[in-house]
């Protein structure tokens, strides 16, 4: 991507984590926040606050006056600006829209040109939020897309962002120079001892034979509730390694964070050790193993008996 | 404790949550924030940021001007302020203590008046702080010690504070009146089935076949790796229940978190469901299950088969 684009892109990303932060904050910790609306493009149940915050990531984009696809949990795929005429506001967006129709590959290939794609989830950690417990934010990954054989999957991705809304904390990366947090290059652990190590990990719904050796040796275990938010913190080394294992996890939801800790110098693998390139699709999902360092991937590969 | 009583060591109990936000905010996220100076008066390492904290704590007291005993981890049971003679500096009052005696009735019985115990957790979460992961705080009960046959117990507590210093969020509770968050009046959650609930569990390090069936079941399970502050969120029903079943949780950690569910209207039991009255001392350990309702906490007992 040319270097302005890059930034004009990027400014458009910052500007969707300072709206949507903004829309939600009124309704952090209210129980209305959680009631149910509506079922997501993905099958899973959209809260107010969820739909509150992808209408400003839609009204972003549409005010950005640039063609650009938005893939998101609850709206599903959906071009905006792409042609002069639809220069729409968000409902009537809504309305037109069937969510629920998966796009092929002739859906990326109307135009010859480099598209740009928004990966979003707007608010990643939703039942924190309604709970008021500090770990919640958004997640914008940014795809560059050359149209040809492939759909855009992961290998797209050129920018990632993730901001906790909680503490106003931001991650973010650009492919092939370096992850930051608040503006700060950041670098991941160098700890390579599962004894000595803290760990992000969903292991409640997973199967206990594979985790039980984890949980025994591990210094410190952790789940927050907000895996885009938990990915990043492996990039800074707020968490020496996480890990994933439920199956359901959305590939849409780590764009962002995987690139953060991967531009940090960490790795990212599925449970069995295989890189990460899903589709960038509201139904891919994936499994993550993620380390500061290769050294710690390996023991717990190790231990987890994949090896 | 007369009213008047009750409000001066209230304020004190405030003074100190904020005097110790300020002193460590800066050591946040930092690096020199974990180094390890000394082990505590329970054996555990004293690292910078906890030994920052609790020279606060000390502070506050001193200034008080009224005799107070303090029960904290690092600087283990001391009387301060009980003669006119030791108006001492925080300095001076570690030199002449020796951390690893522990009292004994004598201790206590010096004066045949109320004493009043602060019994603090300077810092709950450090490696949180250390790591900037925004769940650690201050823990503060205070006990109204009334010489006689038995040593002072969690059953003396009579106020208890709260302070995630990540958010600012502040969780107290008096005994017999109510438990409020920021001011206002909580109530812990209603939901009584576990496949709906959201639950805090230190489950690492502990026996899986008795956690295992909890996971399988579990809506959602939460480790924030703040227990002061995971207990808290019971009473105000950001978590539907919690336990720590890894049989080495202080009970000074909870004596504030325990009357804050309490005061609420939820349960705190040990694993074997019985009531959690422990001795006010560095030393003494428990294990802990809490519920916002009786009957999700009769649900997990039985599920843990000890019903």
């Amino acid at each position: 991507m040319e270097e302005s684009n890059l930034q004009f892109w990027r400014s458009i990303a910052v500007k969707m984590t300072k709206q949507v932060e903004k829309a939600v904050s009124p309704l952090v910790g209210k129980k209305e926040a959680g009631e149910i609306i509506k079922m997501g493009a993905d099958g899973t149940p959209s809260k107010l606050i969820d739909l509150i915050a992808e209408d400003e990531v839609i009204e972003v984009l549409i005010r950005s006056k640039r063609p650009v696809i938005l893939i998101s949990e609850e709206i599903g795929t959906i071009k905006i600006n792409s042609s002069p005429n639809d220069y729409l506001d968000t409902e009537s967006l809504r309305n037109a829209h069937d969510e629920n129709v998966e796009p092929d590959g002739d859906f990326f290939k109307t135009s010859p040109d480099p598209q740009i794609i928004f990966v979003v989830d707007p608010l990643d950690g939703t039942s924190n939020s309604v709970k008021n417990i500090p770990a919640f934010g958004i997640s914008v990954a940014v795809a560059e897309y050359i149209p040809g054989a492939n759909l855009p999957s992961l290998r797209d991705v050129k920018m990632g962002f993730v901001k906790n809304f909680a503490t106003g904390d931001f991650y973010e990366a650009i492919k092939g120079r370096e992850s930051m947090v608040n503006g700060e290059r950041v670098f991941p652990s160098t700890q390579d001892s599962l004894n000595k190590s803290s760990m992000g990990a969903f292991i409640y719904g997973t199967k206990f034979s594979q985790v039980n050796n984890i949980c025994k040796i591990i210094r410190r275990m952790r789940i927050l509730g907000s895996v885009a938010l938990e990915l990043s913190y492996v990039g800074n080394g707020a968490y020496d390694a996480f890990m994933d294992l439920r199956g359901n996890l959305r590939v849409v939801d780590i764009a962002a964070a995987k690139l953060i800790v991967e531009e940090a110098g960490g790795i990212v693998t599925d449970q069995e050790g295989k890189s990460v390139d899903g589709l960038l699709s509201v139904n891919a999902r994936t499994s993550i193993i993620a380390a500061g360092n290769s050294n710690l991937h390996q023991e717990i590969m190790k231990i987890m008996e994949v090896i």
